[in-house]
């Protein structure tokens, strides 16, 4: 199956799509394709949604994935302010729209899948990406290594 | 003028639609349409937003506004969940699509234009809002009145 994960943003989106084999046959996982959409600072938020979501639609039709998964937001986190949640209800909205069954965690549990603890360091959830996609180069920036992490985590609460 | 004014919401988005003459010109200004987008409560928050957007566009087909006034969000409202903001979200990038200016309001400063108090009931606002677009009767529901008192704020700050 086929999972692209999203961290949620309105300056930049980060993106990762993986290829995943059944639960429980390790070693199939790959990386698809990664990256970041990055909006226009010089523009209003409202055209930084349209980028986002032109951009998204793009993706989604390259990469027809059979799960997304989102970094699920709180209001108690200071980074999360309302152009943040604003965009990221255009990424469900487009999700949606193309019919994507969509799977949500906080940021402490795809930490906790990846690396067991839901209090590691950056570095530790990049190791562990890198290590279950078999990945040489760690991905960057990191919007989309965490893209990929919420990915991965999409696929081992399978 | 045509001003849209939008009471963003995920469960209900009210809007109303008004005609104005130029600032100083008072008498001129007429409500052409009001009501609320309601959305299925039994699907899930993505779906409702691609509903959301859907009606809107109509909307915004069916008057071209040139002017959309949204009621701003702030986070410490008991009210204002995640799902109310990425829902207002999908309002502002639906806007910004069809390249309608959007101004935008906080609750006191709406209710201030209108009754010249920021701390105006809701009874105060509704009153206003008839008497500024000489309704004889009440636009229901509250969501629909709320977008009138937001649109006849843009056309009180211009």
């Amino acid at each position: 199956m086929r999972i692209l994960g999203i961290d949620p943003g309105l300056a930049r989106v980060g993106y990762g799509v993986i290829d995943v084999g059944c639960p429980g046959a390790p070693g199939e996982q790959r990386m698809l394709d990664c990256g970041i959409i990055r909006t226009d600072p010089g523009t209003s938020d409202g055209v930084r949604m349209v980028e986002i979501a032109r951009d998204l639609r793009l993706l989604l039709r390259q990469w027809r994935p059979d799960l997304a998964v989102v970094e699920k937001f709180f209001f108690y986190r200071s980074s999360t302010t309302i152009s943040v949640v604003q965009a990221r209800g255009v990424v469900m909205m487009t999700l949606a729209r193309f019919g994507v069954p969509v799977a949500e965690f906080p940021p402490m549990q795809i930490k906790q899948a990846l690396t067991g603890s839901g209090h590691a360091q950056k570095d530790e959830v990049l190791d562990a990406v890198m290590r279950e996609l078999n990945l040489e180069v760690p991905p960057r920036p990191d919007d989309a290594a965490d893209a990929l992490a919420a990915a991965l985590t999409g696929w081992f609460q399978r």
